[in-house]
C-alpha cells in the first residue's frame, strides 16, 4: 500500500512479467485488483488474500467517506466482488472475513475514521504475514538435514507472501542456518511458476537450484538427488487433505514411492476447518489456452480438448508433516491440527 | 525416398513445424539426415531407424558407385556418422547395423547394384515397419475395454514410426474396432511431443483426445477417468526395463500407485539383448534451453541451471505387459522376452 487511506493505492510486482521483466503496476480501483488476481499477476494464497484486503479499501474511497452508509456499502461491495476472483485459496475469504468483520465491529466510527481503520486491519493482516513466514522458515528449518537435496512444485515463495515465503521459507531458513541444500524446482506447467518465480527467487538469494521439467521429479528422486520435498497450501481441510497447484498430488506420490519426506508448509489462514476433507475443496478450471498458447505461440492443434484444473487435491496421508506459524503438524490428523491451530486465529486478531 | 539409388533423396515431415504447420523437407546428403534426427525433425526410434538406413544411401551416392571401395566407404562412414546422431533409441544403431551387414554380404556385386542393394534393405526396414505397426495394433487392441480411457506420453504414432505408430497403433485399431476410446495427452515436455504430435494424430484420425500438462496425470488417474496406460518406447533390456521419453518412469509409478496397468508397445527392434537391465542404457542429455527457452520466449531466469535428461527408465516390474509385433510379452521378464522375441530378428531377414 502507498499512501496514506483516503487517497492511497496498491502497488504489486506483477508476475506474469517476470522473471525477464520486473515491473511493478499500482491498481487504483477495486477492478483492477481483481484483475490482478484473476490474471495471477499476484498469486500465492497469502498474497491474494493481502491484495483482496487492500482492494477493498480502494472500494471505500470510491465510495468517499462523506457518507457513512455509503462508505460501508462501498467497502462490502468491494470485498464481494474480490471474492470471485478466484475460489481455491481460502486466505483470499479468510483475509476479506477479517475486512468485513471490521467493518462490523467499528459501526460507530465516522467515515474517515472508519477508513483509517480498514486500511489498519490490511496491513495487520500483511504485517502477521511477514512474521508468519519468518516463523514457518523457522519451525520448517528442523526437517532439513545438511546438504540435502529439495524438490518443491509451483511457487511458495516470496512472491506468494509479504515476506519470504512458506516453503521457500524453510529453505532459505535452512540456507541462511548454513546447511548447504540444493534445490530442484519443478517449472510448474502451464504457467511455469517454478521456471519463473521460484527458480529466481532462489538465484537471487544464492540458493543452489536446478529447474527440471515437472515430468523429471520421479527421476531425480530414483538418482538420489532429493531428500524432502516441501510444498505451498492454498487450502487445507480439517483432516489435512491439501490442495495445491496441479501436479503437487502426483509429486507427493512419487515422494511415497521413493520413501521420500513430504511436508507442507502454510500459514493457519490456510487451514479452513469448515470442511472436513479434500473432497469438498472447490477446484478452478482456467482457460486451455494457457496449455496450447502459453509459451506465446500455439502447441496443440486447433480446436484440441483440453482439461486445465488449477489445482489438486493431496491426501493428508501423503503428508509426513504440515509447517504452520504455530509448529509441526505431525502426524497430519484432525486431532493434531485441531490441537496445533487452538481457537480459530480470527477471534485473536 | 524420392526417387531411384543414383540421384533420389529422403523425404521427411519436419515434425518440429507441427501442429500448426506441415512442412516436408528434402534430404540430400548425410548431414542434413543426421541434423533431422538429432534436432527431431524426425523423431520416434522406428522412424530414426528407418531415416538413418536411407541416410546412407545418401553417403553411397556422394562417393559415388564408379569405385567399389571408395562407394564401400561413402556407405560405412555415413553409418559410422548417423550413430553418432543420437544416443538412446537403439532402433537407429539395429537399423545401421543391417545397413552395414548389408554391405558386407554384397561384396561380390559391382557399385550400381550395391548401392541398389543397400537402399532396397532401407526401404525393407521401413516396409518391416508398417507391417510391424499394424501387427502391434492388432495384438494390443485385446488390452483395451470399450469406452475406456487411455493416457499416453510423448508421441509413439505414425510420426515415429513408418506408419501408424506403436502405442498408437493399439489406440488406433481399438477405435477402429468401435471400442470407443477417450485418450489423454500428456503434452510431454519440454518438447511437448504429446500436444504437438500426438494430439494431432488422435484429432486426425477422429479419435477423442484430451490434452493435459505432464503434471496433471496423477489427477485424471484419480478422478477414474483412466482405465490403461500405454507408451512407446526407445530401448528396452533383456529383463524388461525400458528407456522411454523423460516422463515415462513417472507415470509408471503413478499408475501402479492408481491400480491402473501399464503397457509399454515397441517392435522387437527396440529390444537390446545385450544389456542385462536398464542401468546401463546410455540417456541422452539435452540442451538446457529446451527447457528454459522452448518455445521462443524466455520463461526461466538468465544463467538458472537446468537438468534436462531426455529419456528415463521404467524397471520392469512397473510393466504390465509389452505388446510387440510378434504378441504380447507378459508378464515382462528376461524368460518371457526371449520366448516371445525368439531368435535375433537380423538373422531372419
Amino acid at each position: 500500500w502507498v499512501g496514506n487511506a483516503i487517497d492511497g493505492h496498491v502497488r504489486l510486482i506483477d508476475q506474469t512479467r517476470l522473471p525477464t521483466e520486473f515491473v511493478r503496476i499500482d491498481c487504483r480501483d477495486v477492478s483492477s485488483v481483481w484483475e490482478a488476481i484473476r490474471s495471477l499477476r499476484v498469486r500465492g494464497a497469502p498474497a491474494i488474500g493481502i491484495a483482496a484486503a487492500f482492494g477493498a479499501v480502494l472500494g471505500g474511497q470510491k465510495a468517499g467517506t462523506g457518507d457513512l452508509d455509503s462508505l460501508r456499502r462501498g467497502l462490502l461491495d468491494a470485498s464481494a466482488y474480490l471474492r470471485t476472483s478466484r475460489p481455491t485459496a481460502v486466505n483470499l475469504f479468510w483475509a476479506l472475513d477479517r475486512i468485513e468483520r471490521t467493518i462490523e465491529e467499528n459501526r460507530g466510527l465516522d467515515g474517515p475514521t472508519l477508513l483509517e481503520r480498514v486500511l489498519t486491519e490490511a496491513r495487520a493482516i500483511a504485517d502477521e504475514d511477514k512474521v508468519m513466514c519468518r516463523s514457518i522458515g523457522r519451525f520448517g528449518a528442523e526437517l532439513v538435514g545438511t546438504g540435502q537435496g529439495i524438490l518443491t512444485h509451483c511457487n511458495a515463495g516470496g512472491l506468494a507472501t509479504a515476506d519470504y515465503g512458506t516453503a521457500l521459507a524453510v529453505i532459505f531458513s535452512a540456507h541462511s542456518a548454513g546447511k548447504a541444500v540444493h534445490v530442484f524446482a519443478d517449472e510448474t506447467r502451464p504457467l511455469l511458476q517454478g521456471a519463473r518465480l521460484t527458480a529466481w527467487e532462489l538465484q537471487r538469494r544464492g540458493v543452489p537450484v536446478t529447474l527440471i521439467c515437472d515430468n523429471m521429479a520421479a527421476q531425480v528422486m530414483k538418482e538420489g538427488k532429493v531428500q524432502m520435498v516441501i510444498v505451498g497450501a492454498d487450502r487445507i481441510a480439517a483432516n489435512g487433505d491439501t490442495a495445491n497447484k496441479i501436479g503437487t498430488y502426483g509429486v507427493a506420490l512419487l515422494a511415497k514411492a521413493h520413501g521420500i519426506p513430504f511436508y507442507v508448509a502454510a500459514p493457519s489462514s490456510t487451514f479452513d476447518l469448515s470442511l472436513p476433507d479434500g473432497s469438498s475443496i472447490p477446484i478452478e478450471q482456467r482457460d486451455p489456452r494457457e496449455i496450447t498458447q502459453g509459451f506465446g505461440r500455439q502447441t496443440a492443434p486447433e480446436g484440441i480438448s483440453v482439461y486445465n484444473p488449477a489445482f489438486d487435491v493431496t491426501p493428508a496421508q501423503l503428508i509426513d508433516a504440515i509447517v504452520t506459524e504455530r509448529g509441526l503438524i505431525r502426524p497430519v490428523d484432525a486431532k493434531t491440527i485441531r490441537k496445533t491451530l487452538g481457537p480459530p486465529r480470527s477471534s485473536q486478531s
